[in-house]
């Protein structure tokens, strides 16, 4: 089948509840919503089914992990399914005791799992405990065939890094997700949280100009203080699709649930990639040491 | 000696005239004037003795090519030495008979030229004629120590490429030059002129966010007719000096000639890596295939 020359993506941005039923019960509802408004491809927030739990590190706190296939990828496969419609389905990774991922399950419109992508880049900051809860992915950088187009999944602390999204781009994704759960330290807001923002909004829009390829941004909202107390983060929301010059062409509000819309062009991309040939320069013979940690030892 | 925790860096944006002994009086003047003012490093725009003579082929203008050391070297050499500042100069490189580069010179505090950077990237693109001219670089991406601190040069197209960015920075560079020479064509820039600069400015300041450098850009100013008529080009100005967070700090006119200078901060550098520490968590176990055109054969 031919790829279609337009179709649409849907970005759920939505708070969480401590309840993992509630959380699917909405995501679900959500897709199906973003289906009728005309999306062909749904992507919902990192880790959706629960708050985010990585803000303390608690052993306990493995029994919202889920296999693939489990309990999220049945119910949103039923949902694509009904909805004819594919989903990104970001799921807390329960691989084998003791090995967890931070993962995204990519369903297509018959509701078959046609792709898995464990995130590969891990953070592990104040409030953002990942390494504890994560192996960083094994699968590397892929994308995926979907009905509507060829996807690529990425994942949130993925954002910061070229690589990962260049990797997915030359395997010919046309999109980027990026499922993510960013906020801000309520201690730091007045003074960086402004800059924080415009940087990740900027790196991101980055990886859709230097790859010709769309960026869809899907973050979570909402003040989650966990279950010990404390400032807790503050997600920013500000989920947003960036076209292949890096043009915000849909941004959502900072703290309400929403769902993007937006259409994803192939005619663009051949646009932009015709009058910006970035491709087409890359220094390939030039690269060598991108491998490295430091080139400290020439 | 050990590096210096601050030094100011001098971006000087100018237009240009179609007489090189002009031009680098001009600059020579620049140059000075920014020592005045505090700066320890200038960088002059991108083939900074010329108009933009890229805007046709025509064998004659190789010409306006000089060899490394030759009339700039020696010009900028003396300058250097008399105010105690170390200059990037970039210039139209002639190697050999028929063998040219754009290329960028640094010259140290004390007058000796301390490295040579021949531009990776080569554009080519209606009036941007540039394969013509230059032969892709052939000495990598590098950092170089000058008295105030290790600088890294890039050129112009080099921009679009996070390797490029990513490279410079691994060899220790704590600024990233970018001389250029990037304007608009007369006839896109009401429709398109605004998300071009904004892209442009866009994949500068991730190169900073992503590796936690500075980057300085300076391009050059005025509406270029080429000789043989034609709607030319419009040179955007617009110089910047982005901080490791990719806040820039500082910004010059889209029109007039100015001497921007910023202070580069090791104790910022330390700051920004230390609280977004992207140089921990890069997968170069999982980077294999960005030395591939595209990943299309698998």
């Amino acid at each position: 089948m031919p790829a279609k020359p337009q179709f649409r993506v849907g970005l759920v941005q939505m708070a969480m509840s401590t309840t993992p039923g509630e959380n699917v019960d909405k995501a679900l509802a959500k897709v199906r919503e973003a289906a009728r408004t005309g999306a062909e491809v749904v992507c919902l927030p990192e880790l959706y089914r629960s708050p985010y739990f990585c803000q303390k590190e608690d052993a306990a706190l493995f029994d919202l992990a889920e296999p693939v296939p489990g309990p999220s990828t049945e119910a949103f496969g039923r949902a694509a399914a009904e909805a004819g419609v594919a989903v990104v389905v970001p799921i807390f990774e329960r691989r084998a005791t003791g090995l967890y991922h931070n993962s995204a399950v990519v369903i297509d419109a018959d509701g078959e799992i046609v792709g898995l992508y464990r995130k590969m880049h891990i953070p592990d900051d104040p409030l953002f405990y990942e390494k504890f809860y994560f192996t960083p992915g094994d699968l590397g950088f892929q994308a995926f065939d979907v009905k509507p187009g060829r996807i690529g999944t990425l994942i949130c602390w993925d954002q910061w890094y070229p690589e990962g999204a260049r990797l997915t781009a030359l395997r010919g994704a046309v999109v980027l997700f990026y499922p993510t759960a960013i906020g801000w330290h309520p201690s730091e807001k007045v003074e960086h949280g402004a800059d924080q923002h415009s940087a990740w909004q900027t790196i991101q829009r980055s990886h859709a100009i230097a790859n010709g390829t769309y960026v869809a941004v899907v973050n979570r909202v909402g003040h989650e203080i966990p279950p010990g107390g404390g400032d807790g983060l503050e997600f920013w929301g500000s989920s947003f699709l960036a076209d292949p010059l890096g043009v915000v062409v849909a941004e959502a509000s900072p703290d309400r649930e929403e769902i993007l819309v937006g259409e994803i062009s192939l005619p663009r991309i051949e646009d932009v990639r015709r009058n910006w040939p970035f491709l087409r320069d890359r220094r390939i013979d030039a690269y060598a040491g991108i491998d490295q940690r430091l080139l400290d030892q020439e």
